[in-house]
């Protein structure tokens, strides 16, 4: 399996990347994977962002297995990685897009390959409207953006008819003191009406984020008022084809597998392990197209959406059959870089390198190079005890007994507790075999 | 004026950034200026980044005068920005060198022309040691790092003896329950003894960062710890030349500019306005080379800065002195994505675009593209009751009054509370004219 699209096989990686290993001029990333780098052995600079890919595929399989048991499409968010490589890894696995949040990942996708893109998110202003309407010139290239007011259906039209073009829309339901999104019933007569003036809007679908929720009673409550909307304008003919029904961030997506399908598809089937299942279609007898669109799977972490997959393994049959669960294919290392307190070590590792906003880094592994200690074949699991206590910009506070067996130089592997917010730290982030070698180099476009 | 070092003129560009206009293939920053685009005129994709040249060099020239009144040196921290224009503007302006704080950093900077750099860390692991070695090759290139531990100083010895190098240390001195430092006399003992044994780290200096503490007797009080420490270490004739002696971030530099020219400098002379001050030197009566290392000055914000700045500017009648003071010369652009409720506006401006550690961004400008609004011809100030009350991944939640006069497309401009996080979210920043218009785009190597 090669993980880089054949388009970016000739693109060319700076030695001015932070987390790499040295080297002289530009290089393309299947000649930095020769140059036969391996974390254990420090050949990278730390502090570096590394995904492993066993993991990486194991969540995949997961996740395919998951959606297949739905019999419902896939679109998984591409803004938490925003790495073209791991688009194409979840499109070569089955994917029936990418979705996006704004004019600027659209245009990075396309640009590297990706012709199926869902932008969960209303397009707004002139330059990013044109920024689509230069990619819509490509007739192979199919895109659905949000409306959720008259006032952004009329800029829309106005713009795409002037171009003498069309544009997809998905109306997009919210919810009260949430985000974007259709409040009430006059607000959507408001934007059917200005649909209705704008023939260059094309209505394809309905879309909800359910995530603005915060528990599982008002979230399934939002969830069949979205199923009840569609079913409406579906008995209006409102749809210019066979409807999306959208939800699903990472956290709660089960919830929507479960009410999106219950309404609208076959019953879930038993989980199995083909990798051949083609998730590209709901059942012929579905009167719409369900697309779920969780993105942080792929890495999973160690915060919020740990504590989700927890739940949704209590909770859903399909999620607790499917062995083993998702994984942490991301992780932070840096160096013990002082140990100026017997309880204090501090590590070169700092808020220019992790997402902070949902939980600080969280010790994984240790390991110490070179042949003298006695474990330094493989890294040890973090002691429990072990606790990043604050972050700063280029250093973290790590807790330890004075006991422990830490040293200055020592290598530290950290989950993340955001993958989103970690992955926009970095330009370039290796990917591991399961001896800690290079095999590629994922790049990020934000 | 031209923003840009020789060594950028010639770097390209990609049309795939995130904050700028249209353009087909890779250009260069002249190449991308010469497009003549225009904030107003809605050339770029929203939401940008964008630098104010007029502020950015008002910024310089109040610093400037600031640290000649005190006869200081100039090393102003590179993490804030990672930008290479900005590292050249301030050399132009008279700085010493440049601060950074990783291996990496120092990589970048050097490939950007920087030839002197003070690491105020410690350097830590073979690799990141390498790169080091690498670059100190370069006769021209002065280079320092700090050293807390006896482990720390073996560590360096060892590789750099092995390399047949000499590398500069300052020693850093620290507090109880702070960041890295010698916390004890004990400690420092252990370190001086280990230098002796090292005869390839050359001592040159004592660092402090007074950022770790929070409160101005404590600060002034580890600051005269320093002065103590330095003038021990003089009397011991423990430095391999005339010692640095360094601290400062951006909130404290006045206390630092007084404590340390109290100890070992002229008193401070009235600020002046002239341009040709050469902050290159303290007085030759002095004993020690007085570094202060400030980084966020240049841009400025609207959080801690600016309070900090208030504080100076009521306590130190140099910073009193100089007007105007300090401006805000960074802001983020977006537009107004979504109105859903009365007294809710959504903005297309997120975690991924802008720091929220600190603060979250504050709505400073409000212009509305097209010539039909009265106030078109120039932005106005934003009403001080909109307030950014939560910020996601990709959206701010504005709160407004419902008799505002705010529509979807309108642009915003928001004040940040924290430059250096939000610089890392960004790879290009337009720089604008008073008239908003692009002269040049500022590259950034996170």
């Amino acid at each position: 399996m090669t993980i880089s699209p054949a388009n970016l096989n000739s693109a060319l990686i700076s030695p001015i990347n932070k987390g790499l290993g040295p080297f002289d001029r530009d290089l393309t990333a299947a000649e930095i994977a020769a140059l036969g780098w391996n974390l254990l052995r420090e050949d990278l600079v730390l502090p570096a962002a590394v995904l492993y890919r066993d993991k990486l595929l194991s969540n995949q399989h997961w996740m395919r297995r998951f959606l297949d048991a739905y019999n419902v499409r896939f679109a998984p968010h591409g803004k938490t990685s925003m790495s073209p490589q791991l688009f194409q890894l979840q499109l070569d696995g089955g994917a029936w897009g990418i979705t996006l949040a704004t004019a600027h990942q659209v245009l990075a996708a396309y640009e590297h390959g990706v012709r199926r893109i869902l932008m969960a998110n209303q397009l707004v202003g002139r330059p990013n409207m044109a920024v689509l309407s230069r990619l819509l010139r490509d007739l192979q290239f199919e895109f659905y953006c949000l409306v959720d007011s008259a006032e952004i259906a009329n800029h829309l039209g106005a713009f795409f008819s002037a171009e003498n073009q069309q544009l997809n829309v998905l109306i997009e339901l919210g919810v009260p003191n949430g985000r974007t999104g259709i409040r009430n019933d006059d607000q959507l007569a408001d934007v059917l009406a200005a649909l209705d003036r704008q023939p260059s809007l094309r209505l394809c679908g309905v879309e909800v984020y359910e995530g603005v929720l915060d528990n599982e009673p008002a979230i399934r409550q939002f969830l069949q008022h979205a199923v009840a909307v569609t079913r409406r304008l579906l008995s209006e003919n409102r749809f210019a084809q066979k409807p999306i029904l959208t939800g699903a961030g990472s956290a709660w997506f089960d919830i929507v597998a479960e009410e999106f399908t219950a309404s609208f598809a076959d019953p879930p089937r038993p989980a199995t392990n083909s990798a051949n299942s083609a998730n590209s279609a709901n059942s012929a007898a579905s009167a719409v197209n369900i697309v779920l669109r969780p993105g942080c799977y792929l890495t999973h972490d160690a915060g919020n959406y740990q504590r989700a997959h927890e739940r949704m393994c209590r909770s859903n049959p399909i999620a607790r059959s499917l062995q083993p669960g998702l994984e942490t294919a991301l992780h932070l290392w840096a160096y013990v870089q002082s140990i100026p307190e017997p309880t204090r070590a501090i590590i070169g590792l700092g808020r220019r390198d992790a997402a902070f906003d949902s939980g600080l880094p969280v010790p994984a592994l240790h390991f110490r190079p070179g042949s003298a200690h006695p474990g330094a074949s493989a890294p040890q699991p973090a002691p429990t005890h072990w606790e990043v206590t604050k972050l700063m910009d280029q250093h973290a506070y790590l807790t330890i007994d004075p006991a422990d067996d830490l040293h200055i130089g020592d290598m530290l592997a950290f989950d993340i507790c955001h993958p989103c917010l970690t992955f926009d730290k970095w330009r370039t982030i290796p990917i591991l075999d399961a001896e800690y070698s290079v095999i590629d180099i994922a790049q990020t476009f934000f």
